[in-house]
């Protein structure tokens, strides 16, 4: 019986799988960052061995017991991009290996659709959405990255609660509650002091993308302005996945909308996202996948296989893969996640998406 | 006759000139980076160094000539960098040099007001507020860097139209001429295309407010979200500098606010911060310099050694440091800026200065 890897590439981590046809966890490993754009081609295949070896190793078997492998690859954007992940797996791979190679946000929406034609926002650090049809087109919209979008993630919640706080400080704008909970969290007598820091990390958007937990906290305080931060964020994700279905010619009847990302943990977020896209397109279905995204590539490679994705199948995903599906960054800056509690999401505002 | 240095410190370039009492230019030298966030205290000490003893031996004199200098420095925003500047003016300058060391904005300021009471917008590839009553007492709204604000600068402009954009063009947004501006003059065949240019650029907050200029270009036909946009980024600017003038008590009778920075070379820009201001503030007088931000430094100095800032001296001042006084960045970037033309402030939208 032919086994299956799943990876799951990122730009914080990367995370390997390994089943058997029936969904059945064989091994599994973690790795650091696997994004071209991050680590570039040298760094993503010293990743990619280790993960894979590891997690062949653990499952205590050979690499030729792979049938197939798929890959969700944070950054993969370009034919230039694909070309060196597939020069990477050719050296780690033997030849007959089946290889899917797609976008991180593919491998979430499969995570919540199992195949069926839909789109998934994914709105983590950084913000996209992507989806298919049933004949196979594809659609994406947005993830332009924190310099020329990403609206509605956690950097352009967060860049606007820090911009709002600092506008409070020098009198221009109203008073906020972000004020005096990012003074406290960080340890600083004033937000403006929270610029050097910020600018000293060699990936400040991350930094910054965690303050959207600070905006939320103010939300759920009733903070006027950062309530509707984050509902002009849930109004673009909500804009960005109509503009997918419609794109895509799906409608309600027919699609699904998968939502992942460390901002669903947001309440006031997911539930505006959940209403909002209900009212813009009747009869959608609105899912929080139950597996997490390395699942997705499990899904797929097994599809490549032949396999049918049925019901067992799922529940074993299910065991190994359960909800929380939206692992936390391992920075830093995003610990800070910790005091909140969200019962189904319950690791911080940040996912680990950090497509962009 | 105690001669005067002036020096305006830049994230991009560093002028210094010399004068002597009566405002006259005795010699001047450019050089590199001397904001301190960006080159570090070495790379200041090395600027400085080049450009005062490069100033000093071509106006034919030595160092022990020099009564006071004023320097404006980018980036000048805590003790800890007043400290680092005062090390190296302590190391390159006579024991009896008086010294006066402020932000590059208040020597913006002083270009246009010779040190009265008011305000001063700097609207660059950053923004900022900074201004004094008479009793000197010193205010100072924004400025704090394109993750953090810089509201109403051409890095915001800039941003909000590449994302205008690529809303457009991924069906988000409404249709807008900035997208094939932006494709004609970077040479690309979709806007997406030009993020892995962005991303590459060591400061890509400079390529994206070179951006600034498409749209400009936009807005002068007719493109109805880029004249939004612009017209936004002019109500930011007279939001801020109005919370800067109310709390220094500041009224239309007794108050000037100048503009300076590339900003302004958007006529759309330039008249809607014109009139808000004057709506806002009655009787406000809004000046643009006529001479260059370094003759402010220059005016500093000559006030610290006791001389009074009279019409002849303002007028030798203008010989050399007349307008256009907001020099271009020297960046490969923003040569584009060639195609524009605006008589009074031909080099285009993105100034030199940097603050933030």
């Amino acid at each position: 019986m032919q086994l299956v890897l799943g990876v799951d590439g990122g730009g914080t981590k990367t995370r390997a799988v390994l089943v058997d046809a029936r969904g059945n966890l064989l091994g599994s490993c973690d790795g650091g960052p696997s994004n071209l754009q991050n680590v570039g081609e040298d760094g993503v295949r010293r990743v990619l061995r280790a993960v894979i070896e590891g997690t062949v190793r653990k499952a205590g078997t050979k690499i030729e017991a792979v049938g197939a492998i798929a890959m969700g690859a944070g950054g993969l954007d370009t034919d230039h991009d694909r070309r060196a992940y597939d020069r990477i797996l050719d050296d780690l791979l033997p030849a007959g290996v089946q290889r899917v190679l797609v976008n991180d946000a593919i491998i979430a929406l499969y995570s919540g659709t199992r195949g069926a034609p839909g789109v998934v926002i994914v709105a983590g650090t950084g913000s996209i959405v992507a989806g298919h049809d049933a004949r196979g087109n594809e659609v994406r919209v947005g993830g332009w990255g924190y310099l020329g979008g990403d609206e509605g993630s956690a950097f352009d919640i967060g860049r606007s609660g820090l911009a709002a706080a600092l506008q409070a400080e020098d009198g221009r704008g109203e008073f906020t509650l972000m004020g005096d909970l990012l003074c406290r969290r960080y340890g600083v007598d004033s937000v403006r002091n929270l610029l050097p820091m910020i600018h000293s990390y060699s990936t400040p958007q991350r930094l910054i993308a965690s303050l959207a937990l600070v905006v939320d906290e103010a939300a759920v305080q009733g903070d006027r302005l950062a309530r509707s931060i984050l509902k002009r964020a849930a109004g673009e994700l909500i804009r960005a996945a109509s503009t997918g279905l419609g794109r895509l010619g799906l409608t309600g009847a027919d699609a699904r909308v998968v939502l992942v990302g460390g901002v669903f943990c947001s309440d006031l977020v997911r539930s505006a996202v959940m209403e909002g896209m209900r009212e813009r397109v009747p009869g959608v279905q609105v899912v929080v996948p139950e597996v997490e995204p390395v699942a997705g590539a499990v899904m797929i490679a097994l599809r490549q296989l032949g396999r049918v994705l049925d019901d067992e199948v799922y529940r074993n995903l299910t065991l190994w893969a359960s909800s929380p599906m939206n692992p936390v960054d391992k920075e830093e800056e995003v610990r800070t996640a910790g005091s909140r509690q969200a019962p189904s999401h319950r690791d911080g505002i940040v996912g680990h998406h950090t497509l962009g």
